[in-house]
């Protein structure tokens, strides 16, 4: 692995925390997590991949749907233990089908309100 | 505290990350770590404060540097298991004295190359 990439800080799993945001409206889209192999990966092939903690695998985004992310530029923060990866979303980020996946806001004294954009509905997209 | 927020997924250490993102120009600013207590006084103040792991404590983003960061919106995705904050930032969000944590750009067989803008000089703001 680049020694660039070999240099960040990953936590005690091996995981480091990606945040993903569209390169030209700057909507953050997503937040997921990637260990050396997926982060390789996606530096490799220009095409998002993540690790899955829950499903114990490497995963590229959209594999299921088509909503795969085209890298436009990968940054890391001061600490080198997050990264930021700019891109450019076919489709929608969110498997609910909202364009990005912080789609609901808080609302004081009541609930989550739902203030994102749908973009395709899920039953469709996921059979 | 307020159900809605409650209903977040906390990690196993209580924990739950907060991406921080300027309101104006969709600039992403840092990646930090909430607990209840912290998310709470963000809630209740409307001003960002996070819980340090490494010093295991509540703090007040801008404590030190008066770089506050003043709330306008707190969005979670679809698992509810991280923060979109979008904050009015004051200064700058990075105490190495960038606008952005996020300075540091990925360049194939390179280095990190610096991209960020700086905005103060640390060694005046923490003494």
């Amino acid at each position: 692995m680049d020694a660039q990439l070999e240099g960040l800080k990953y936590d005690a799993n091996g995981m480091i925390p990606a945040i993903v945001q569209d390169h030209a409206t700057g909507e953050v889209l997503m937040m997921a997590w990637m260990n050396r192999e997926s982060l390789a990966k996606t530096a490799e092939t220009g095409k998002t991949h993540f690790y899955s903690r829950s499903r114990g695998k490497l995963w590229l985004k959209g594999e299921t749907s088509g909503h795969v992310q085209t890298v436009k530029s990968i940054a890391t923060d001061c600490d080198k233990d997050t990264l930021l990866i700019k891109v450019e979303q076919a489709g929608a980020a969110c498997h609910d089908g909202y364009y990005s996946c912080f789609y609901r806001e808080y609302q004081p004294k009541s609930d989550w309100k739902v203030v994102g954009r749908k973009v395709f509905e899920p039953e469709k997209v996921y059979r």
